[in-house]
Parts: C-alpha cells; sequence; structure tokens
C-alpha cells in the first residue's frame, strides 16, 4: 500500500491535469476513497469553484479505489460514465468522498478475476469547507485488465 | 457579437482552468457551439484524453450559447446536471458541438423575460480528429437573470 502522499504524486505524474488543480488523494483505504481541491486554482472570477474542477475531485474516486480495496494484478480502471448534478455554488475548498461495501469490493474483484473485466458504480458526494452538500455524482467505472 | 478569438479570451479569463487545457471557442453561431481542446496537455501519461478535458470541452457549449443565441440582456448561464458518456479513448486533439433549434432558443429566450430564468438542454458530441464519436454529454442548464 502506497502513502497517501505517493498516491497523490503518482496521480500528478499520469495526469499532469490533476496536479494544475491541485487534487489531493486524502483517504484510500478498502472501499472507500476521498479527494480534495483547494479554491484557488479551481474558482472562476465570480469566486466560484469550476464545474470542471467538481466533476475532476469526483471522478478520480474511481481511479483511487483501484489503489485501495478494488487493487488487483494488472488492473486498471477506465470511466464509462458520470452523472453529476450541481447543487449550490461552492467558495471554498471541497471533499468528495466515496464508497463501496465489502460485498461490492468482492463481487467487483470476483468478476474481474473471472472475466478480466468488470464494472462497478460509485456515488459521490462534493462537500464544501462548511459540510454543505454541493454536487453529487454517479460514476460508471470498468476494472480492466491492462 | 464578440470575435472568436475575443470570446476564447474572455473564457479564460473567466475559468483560468480553461486556460491551462488550451481550449479554443471555435464557433458560436445562432443556436450552435463548438470548441476544440488539444491532445497536450488533455492527455494522461497513456497518451489518451484525461475525462475531465473531455467533460470540459462539452460543458463549456452551453455557456458559449449565451454569448450567441442565447444572448440576453444581464443573462448569466448556469450548468445544473451533466451526464457524459465515454464511448473511446481519444489520443488527438478534440471538437465537441453542440446545437438548439431556432424554436428551443426562441423558448427558452421567452421563459428567460417572463420568469428571469429559463432552463435549457443541450446534447453535444464530442469526436476525434479522425472524426470518431468519442464521448457524448447531456447538460441541463439554466439561463438565469444575475
Amino acid at each position: 500500500m502506497t502513502s497517501l502522499q505517493q498516491l497523490t504524486a503518482d496521480i500528478h505524474r499520469l495526469i499532469p491535469l490533476m496536479g494544475s488543480m491541485g487534487i489531493e488523494i486524502v483517504e484510500a483505504d478498502g472501499g472507500t476513497a476521498a479527494a480534495r481541491i483547494p479554491a484557488a486554482p479551481n474558482v472562476n472570477h465570480f469566486g466560484s469553484m469550476y464545474a470542471g474542477s467538481l466533476f475532476t475531485v469526483a471522478e478520480v474516486l474511481g481511479g483511487v479505489l483501484s489503489y485501495a480495496g478494488l487493487a488487483a494484478e494488472g488492473a486498471v480502471p477506465l470511466v464509462k460514465s458520470v452523472t453529476i448534478d450541481f447543487l449550490r455554488p461552492a467558495t471554498t475548498s471541497v471533499l468528495a468522498r466515496a464508497s463501496l461495501d465489502d460485498d461490492e469490493l468482492k463481487d467487483t474483484l470476483a468478476r474481474y478475476a473471472e472475466h478480466g473485466k468488470a464494472d462497478f458504480e460509485l456515488v459521490a458526494e462534493v462537500t464544501d469547507e462548511a459540510g454543505t452538500v454541493v454536487a453529487r455524482t454517479r460514476g460508471l467505472y470498468q476494472l480492466r485488465r491492462f
């Protein structure tokens, strides 16, 4: 298991834009993943966080799980679709968190082992510093043999 | 009507991350909007365009229409929700394009004039340089009096 600092650095290297946004992975443990992005450089000139940054901080969590409870030999995560609902403007840093329970992890890994690929769905909630839910996402991912 | 170069510069100034991604507005005429982003700096280290960049090049089109066929006194565009389907990996620059027909424009502007806000839906297609559709989005936006 890599440290969160190492995981954050790896993700910035794999996807340079994540570095530009200042994404930080703050939890990657079993079925739970969480990431944070700061207000600057992600706010627009009205002081609200840009929709694409809210998308990114939530979308990345599917990938983070492949370093945690969905880690499997040779597996890479792909994103197939995402629906994002923007509920409130965010003017602070935001935290995105999502979880799969043990049965979902076990079932996904079993399907991957058998077929070399396995879809999984992840629902994430994005909250601002006051704890207000500013966005929700539902992502469909696939764990796939590289 | 501002030029496409001016519109691109305005959007980079309003949303600095759009500048980091190298987004270029290439069409803003009546009900049609189109934008392009280059491969670098939007590809990951596997050479495929990052999901968040595909999201952004399509999501921006709702805002672009507020400078074209949905231009209205005092109106700003908000995005309420987006669903994006990732169909194929993109390894080149991509173009996103979306259109509303004249009836949709007229209806949206009439609702805005009456209520000071009007929802509108925009379906965008994102294609790579070979013309392959790599992603599709369905966005729900609101034109709102600032």
